[in-house]
This record gives structure tokens, sequence and C-alpha cells, in this order.
């Protein structure tokens, strides 16, 4: 089950640039920042609503936001979706025979993630998310 | 004063194969589906928690989501900040120097809208609605 957009991701390549426009002249909050050196990413999450903006900036331009720059330059990169189990999501999508990037769900910044792989979304990356209670 | 995303838009080939997933897999609700002469698209809108999702297939390679995918293939195409007044909205980020592509609201499918130029929001095609209420 699908609850609702967790949020969306932006590679872009300044987080101060970036955020000049979606916290300054959009007025969106920053909820979080955070520098996550497994996913090579400097991060900047504003809230709209019930979902976020994920500013992503890379740390190198090897690591995947990197690559994505300079094949398609700066845009939107992901879309994530809350649900409230991303371990049977995930198991109800391979038995499907959906194509997955991630075969088990792991830790991310919005908690528990996996990652579909985009051939079976249209070109879209799209991320499945539990948010972890603390 | 942005409220909430309204909605991502998502340029694919085929309306019926991108149902198949968003839909049938996913299991998304349509909420409506139209074709809008004016804009060269046949479009599906999908129901994702407070938001929607919106498939749009060209209806010729000429039109904007046509050349979108000539270019850069299909995936995720812009997203629509939802705000409570599109025209104040609009003169808001004309005052501080945005770049937009609508100069004036006008009507589209979300209820007024306009769009933003790229070039000012990183590389995303950014579109402000207010829903018209019927």
């Amino acid at each position: 089950m699908i609850e609702k957009i967790h949020h969306i991701g932006v590679a872009v390549r300044s987080l101060d640039e970036a955020l000049k426009f979606y916290s300054e002249t959009l007025g969106l909050p920053v909820q979080a920042s955070a520098t996550v050196e497994e996913q090579g990413v400097k991060a900047a999450l504003l809230t709209i609503g019930g979902s976020e903006i994920e500013l992503l900036e890379p740390l190198s331009p090897e690591s995947p936001v990197g690559r994505f720059l300079e094949r398609k330059g700066e845009g939107l990169h992901h879309i994530c979706f809350q649900t409230p189990d991303v371990a049977a999501e995930l198991e109800g999508l391979k038995a499907k025979g959906v194509e997955l990037i991630d075969q088990q769900p792991r830790r991310g910044l919005a908690g528990m993630i996996c990652f579909l792989h985009p051939k079976a979304s249209r070109g879209v990356l799209v991320e499945l998310a539990t948010p972890v209670v603390s």
C-alpha cells in the first residue's frame, strides 16, 4: 500500500545555490540537512505540506548523483513513496516480477528504504520508504 | 505561500503501459483521464495521499512533452506546487526577479496555473497551481 509522496529528490550542483530558490525565494522551511558519506551526498530536506523536497549535492563526480548530473544535468532525480511496511511492499513487487535495484530494504535518510529499477516505472527512479519512529 | 505538492508530472510514451505499473502494480487509484488538445497530451491522474501523479503521453512528437521524450526519454517531467493564490504568488516571484515561462496564470488541468522557467529552479520545471472550486 502506498500512502503518500514522502519526498521528491532533486539533483543539484550546489546546495547553497539551490537553497536560495527553494528556501529563500519559495519560502519552504529547511527541516534538516546532513552529509551522508555512504550515499555520496550532502542533502537538505525542505518541508512542503506532508511531503518533502530533498536537495542532493554529490560529494564526488563518481557518486550516483554525481554521475546523474554528468549525464542529465540538474533536475528531478527520484520520487519516494511512503508505505507502512517497505519489506512487505518489496516482497509483493518481487512476486509481480517488478525489476528492483535493492533486493532487501536498507537504512536510508527517509527510514527503511529500497529503490525500484527505473525500467519498472517508465524511466522514473522510484524509492519506497517506511519512516523509522525514533 | 506553497501549501503542498499538488502533483508530479511523468512523461511516458504510452499511457496504457504506464498505467500497468502505476495503477495495476502499485495500486494507485485513477482519479481522472483526459485528452487536452491545447497542451498536446493524453493525461491520467492517479491519487497518492493528498497529491497526484500525472502521467502524460504526447499527442504528437512536436508537442512539448513529445520534445521532452525525444530529448530526455521517459521520466519525471515537472513538479506542481499548490498555492492558495497563483496570481499573487506569480507577482511575488516576478518582483524577486525569478525567470518565468508564463507571465500570467492560465487555465490548466490542475486549475489556474503557471510555469516557472527551469533556470530559476535548478533544472526543475516547476508549475504553480490554485485548484478551481467548481
